[in-house]
Parts: structure tokens; sequence; C-alpha cells
């Protein structure tokens, strides 16, 4: 029984046994979760996260992580870590984010880690999580932060998107979504402070509730994203806009993004309200019994649940 | 002369006869009004606001009062009514707000009954005014909110449609307008906090000193709506969504949709400085004077004045 | 060496000259200084600024400044002269703004001016420098206004355009852009505070730090303008609109405008600090050499460096 603690479901065993007091999809929750953990072991020597340098002023941040770049703690240890080199470097002027897996940006928070291994993080430099201190600290990178989205960005996918401070997107293969309210909790990273800002309360609430996948053509028309492009062209546009700023002075682009923040960014408390409120809503048995049964379909494995995440979250509710 | 009392224009009685003595068009306004409460009591046993529960998660607000879905105080005090049950209601996640009136969601704000009737009323539990009270107290529910828009959403229509969580429109059909400026008035029931925060400044003075009629699709682009559809495909559209978040978490949606309020509701104070400056602004011989010109020329009536709202008021000033 | 206080590069000459001793690009840019001053005495009794009254309640304000409209100093104070005009008048209620100058709304600001006639000027009515306190007074006026845009809006045009309360584009003709950054300093008026207000932080950081041109089709998709529309219907749609506004009652229009206001104008602090901001960077080094390559290449002359100015930009940094 103690497999059961290899997933995010542990924290609430207590709770879920009143429900399901044989747990058999537990059992084979950790199953997949054990699977997943000697696929991790295999690629131990490889980066998940790469950090490329295009030149002195270009950098880019590459999710590498088959099959679905799933992040959970230790990612987001790497991605803090990369962020503290973007932080002190003195030259990089742009960054670009995209992800080396085909059919995935981010699909979503590791959710087979036991939570303790998340809400037991040290407190990043802001006081906050590590979770929602990454997101406020890429929003105010002095560098420009632009998001390259080819395949399916959803929950913390979508929402390092939104810290970025640009998205292009795939019109042939992006999906964007915020799914989570779809498996019975609140979003961690910030979205319900950040999309109201970005493209209206009431669009923003469909993104939101509606917990369903947006696809490039409807995520630009929405403001989700900066542009949708065709697939083909994408790689060269997003570049050619990074290397155009990279030639800009590092002064003039540092002096405008602090005004443009100064108007545009939520404050830091609803970034810790929201994960406050992801944490106490993971742990509801409602939002545990939409996880198994997601897990028990597929969850976090490549597959048909994965590609089709907004379909199965309808499913499992009331 | 006490039939004047039966319309709005009545309580300036006193500033109008300084520039009409004779008020030959009050006499026929008076007309009007009769006319219409003889059609109300008409109608007095059926409901002009129906309630109907799809599921005991999923309800639905029909306006059902032809030929214009007018609302005046009383369907205020029936709306407060409903809201009230929704709000108490412990298992309600998503009520759709549509009209059964062919060509009308609702046209406006009842222009005919005296103002004393309007501001008369009983506070809200907000210490607002019931207009006020009910829009602030609708965009705060914990179920989230969904207008059907067929048909023309002008003045309160458009209001109750911006204090909704998400507006859907047909593209045949739909015809949003916030016309009160070309009546020479202030709109009452929030716009002016609302739109700007939607839509961006310029599209919401657009929308409110321009004070014309938008279609479904350009309501679309301006994102006054989230997404106009084809008219056969609304309602089936809207039903999906509907059902979709009925199947979600209460507790996970109600979270989310706090932080979201939280990120882009407008101040209550903002609410209540649209419903004083409308209620100013209606007083003042200028506004009387455009009123009492559109109901002479049919304000209120079914026929070509009420669907070419726009083109109308246009017609009366300097 | 004194001619080269004739322009904006004149106050950092000591910083200019430990990098470039010889200054021969200076020397080019006085004549080229020299010319535009001939150029313009030649038209000294002509308005370069028009005032138009279509009527009592509907003026017109335009641009004629050929060949690129820049505004400069006195330009500015000329721009202050018919906004108090505005503020004065008991009946305007809608001033559209345009340009008289084919292929030009506002080029940008005057760079070949020396800086202290800038930072010289003495403070507008809010207290601010004459740039900021007119564009935040621009924005609080009473009166609607308008901005027709045929032509490219860079700069300080496109901060013009953004400081009126809606924006009307030619399809084929509008270009806008803050190409201010590519220039290596920072927008002196507002568009930090305003453009995330208006299109979103991912799309403002796009126009701000990419800082190229957008043509109408895309300054429409992104909000940027209110709509484009075809060049041959700009000039009727917008008459139309500002004729329907005249008719419509001054108080309405005023009291609805400014709970507007209240809602989505950025607080003067911001704009005072972008003002700043301009100020500082453009005494840059880095600026300098930016700015004189640009010169020394045909800036703030008719040619295709203006016409291409995003172009231009890229070529001269690092």
């Amino acid at each position: 029984m103690n497999t059961i603690r290899t997933n995010i479901l542990a924290s609430v065993t207590f709770a879920m046994a009143m429900f399901s007091p044989h747990t058999p999809a537990l059992a084979q929750n950790s199953d997949v979760s054990r699977d997943a953990k000697s696929n991790l072991s295999k690629r131990d020597n490889e980066e998940k996260i790469r950090l490329t340098r295009a030149s002195a002023f270009y950098w880019r941040v590459t999710f590498n992580n088959p099959p679905l770049n799933i992040i959970g703690p230790s990612e987001v240890n790497e991605l803090t870590r990369i962020l503290g080199q973007i932080e002190a470097d003195p030259d990089v002027k742009v960054v670009v984010i995209d992800s080396a897996v085909p059919g995935y940006f981010v699909a979503h928070y590791d959710l087979l880690k036991p939570l303790e291994e998340s809400t037991g993080m040290k407190p990043g430099p802001t006081g906050m999580h590590p979770v929602p201190d990454f997101m406020v600290r890429l929003s105010r990178l002095k560098a420009v932060t632009i998001a390259l989205i080819r395949g399916r960005a959803s929950g913390i996918g979508s929402e390092i998107a939104l810290a970025a401070d640009m998205r292009f997107a795939s019109r042939e293969m992006a999906v964007l979504s915020q799914f989570e309210v779809g498996a019975g909790f609140v979003p961690g990273g910030g979205p319900m402070a950040r999309l109201p800002r970005l493209v209206g309360r009431g669009r923003a609430i469909e993104i939101l509730l509606g917990a369903d996948g947006f696809n490039g053509e409807l995520a630009e028309r929405y403001g989700y994203v900066n542009r949708t492009l065709p697939d083909a062209e994408l790689d060269d546009f997003v570049d050619a806009l990074a290397m155009r700023i990279a030639s800009f002075d590092k002064e003039a682009i540092a002096d405008t993004k602090r005004l443009v923040d100064l108007a545009s960014l939520p404050p830091d408390t609803e970034m810790q309200q929201g994960w406050e409120a992801f944490i106490t809503s993971v742990q509801r048995p409602a939002a545990q019994a939409r996880v198994k049964a997601l897990v028990n379909h597929g969850l976090q494995k490549a597959g048909d649940l994965e590609r089709n995440l907004g379909d199965y979250t309808a499913r499992f509710g009331q």
C-alpha cells in the first residue's frame, strides 16, 4: 500500500479510503508511476530542459522531457536555476521558450508525484513557493521572453506561456488550455490573475471554467496568444523577431519593459492566492476522485487521453 | 394632466413645462402608456421572467415579456428574487440567461413608468439601488452565468449580458447596443465600468458614445461577446458548454471564479456612480425632450423605431 | 562645431566625443538640420496644425507640416494652444484629428532639435512637461476625440492616436508603430501606460519591444485601432460617426466619458514616468549612436528610411 505514496493522490489517502476502500485504481496508478520513474532514470544524463545560446544576446530554453514535457518539482527547480542564469547575465536581451517534444509544449504539472514533494519545496527569492516565484520572476525579467507554442500547452504549460512576454502559436499544432477545473481543482500558476487582464473577463472565464482546449486560430481571436502562424512559418517568424530584439539596446528594452510591467502585471498576492487555492483544492475528495479517474484512463501517458484532455475531463463528473 | 405621471417624463413636468407648455407629446405618451398597461394586465398570470431547471446543476432564466422584454421596476424585483434563489441553492453550477421573445434579448429599461417607481425602490443587500445591486450580485454568483443573445440587447439588456460571465451571440440575429447617450442620458447599469475593462477604452467609447447597434460579427471582433455563432448552432453550443460546466466540481468552479473576480470586477463604487449619473441625467430637459420625441415615434412599441433604435436616436438632436 | 547644437544629439556632445571624436556624422546631420530649417522658414506663414470647425459641435485638427508632420517643441505648443480652445469651448462635442500630408499621420518627434528646447519647456496645467501634459489633457477632454489614421503614425504620432478616444485606420495606407526602442530610447508619450490596458500585455510588448510597423489589418486585429476601413470609405465613416456624436447631448457625452475615464485612464504618474524615461534614455551613448546612424541614412527626410523606419532601426545595433 505504500506505493500509493508515489503519486499526488497520496496526501489524501485517508479521505479517499472512505470513498473507495480497495483503491484498485490507485494500485494501477502506482504502476503507471513506477513505469514513468524507470523511463526517467534511463534519461537521467540528458537535460530535460535545455538552455542554448544562439548568441550572447539571444538564448533559448527548450522543454525536452518526452513524451509529454510534464513539469514536476525537479523540473521547477531546473527552470528556476535557468531563470537565475538569465537574471544574472549582463548581456542576454531575448529568450525564446519552446519544446523539442512533438505534440507538446508542456502537457501539465506532474500529478503522479506525492503532493509533499511540491508543498515541501523551499520558497524562492520572492518569498513565495517556487511555482508562483518562478512565474512572477519570469514576467519581470529585464530580457524579453517569447513562448513558441507548437503542440499542447495545458495547465502549467499555458501558465508558463502566459508568464512569458509574448506568445506565438502554430496554426495547425497548438492547443492551449487550462484544464484544471475539469479535473476538479483550481489552476495554480496564476491564470486567474493573468487571463482577465489579457483577454477580458468573459473570455478568461470561458478558458478557465469551460476548461477545454483552444486551437491556434481561436487562441489568437481571443488574444490568448499574440498571433497564430502557419506551422511552416512559425520558427522563422519567432527567430526573426528574437534577432530583431537582440539587436536593440539592452537598457532601452529593460526601461521600457519596466513601465509595461507597472501597467500590466498582476500583484504578486494574486499569484500567491492562486497557488494556495490550487493546493487546497487538489486535496479535496472531489479532485482526488477526478484525478484518479483520469489516471486510470491514461493521464500522464502518451496517448488518447492526453491528446484529448478536455473531452476526458467532462466524462468523470456528475 | 395627472396622466403625465404615468411615464418617466413625469418627474420633470415642471422643467418640461418651460419648454413645451402644452405637452401634446406627453398626452400622446400617456396613451401609449395606458395601452401598455392594459396589455400587461392581460398577461398578469404569466411569468414575465421564467426560471427553469434543466437539472439540479444547470438552470435557465428566460425573458418572456413580449413584445420587447422591457425591464422596469417590477421585472427588476423579479430578477432579484430569482437571483436570491440562485445564490441560496447548494447545487446550481451554471445558469443560462436567454429570451423566449423573437427579435429581442431585452430592448431596454422601461421609460414609460414614473421615475419615482425606480428611485423609490428599496436598496438591495449591497446597500445599492436594486439595479446596480442586481448587476454586481449577478457577477459575483458562485455559479457561472452565460448570456445567450438572439435579437436586440440594448441598454439594460446589454448591461445584464455584460454582468453575466460569458456572452454568446447569434451571427444573424444579435444586435447589442448602449443607446442611452443617443437618447440624452447616461447608461445606468454599469457599462462604463465594464466595457473598458472588457474591450479596451477605444472600443468602449465607440460603443458608449457612438451609441449605435453592434451586430454579432462586430461584437465578437470587439470582444463585446465571447463568440458569435451561426444562429442554427447557437443553442446547441451554449447548451453543450453549460452541460460541460455542470459536470464539474462546484467548489473548483467557485474558487476559480472568485480569483477571476478579484482580477476583473469593477469596484462597486463605479457601478453606484453609473446609476447616480443615470438618475441625474435622465431628469435633464435635454434627455426629457429626446425621450419624448422617441416615445412619440414609437419607443417601447413593437415596430420600426425599436428595431432601428440607433438610427432614430440620431434624428432628434442638434 | 557649434552646428552640432542644432540637433537633439547635442546635449551629449561630450559623451559622444569619447566615442567618435571627429563626429563626421554630426556634421552631416547639421546639414540636414539646416536644410530642414530653410524649408520650414518658407512655410512660416502657413499653419502647421490647422483647426477647422465643421460646425459649432464638430471640430477638426489637421496636421499639415509636410513632408512628415514632424512634431517638435513648437508644434507641441501649437497643439496645446488648440487643446486649450477645445477645453474652453462650451459647444464642441467631437474633434477629429487627421493629416493633410500624404503618407503620414505623424512621423515622430523632432530628433534634430536640441534636447534643451524640449526639456526647457514650461510645465502645463497638470504640472507635467507639455508633452505628457498634452497627452493626459487630450484624453480627459469632455469632447470625444477620433484619430483618423491614413499613413504612418509612429512615435508621438502613435501616442497622440492612443491619447485620442478612438482610432480608425486606412486598410491600405495606415502603419502604426512605436519605433523608439529600435532607435535606442524609451517612448516618451505614454504608450507603456496605454497599450497594455488597450491590447493586453502580450501584444503591447510586441508593439513596444518589437518596435516595428503594424499595418491597418494587424492593428485592428490587435485592438491597436478600433477598426480598419478600406481607404475609400474611411473619411465618410469617420465623418458620419462624428456627425452622429455631434447630434447628441453634450452633458450626456461628458458624464458618460468621465466614468469611462475613471475605469480606463492610466494614472498621470505613469505618463510622467514614461516622459522621464524618454529624457534619460535619449541622452545615453547607445541612443545617440543609433539616432546618429538613422539621421545619416535619412531620418526626418522624406524618403526610404522614413517609409521603412522599422527595417532601418534593426540595422544599426549589435
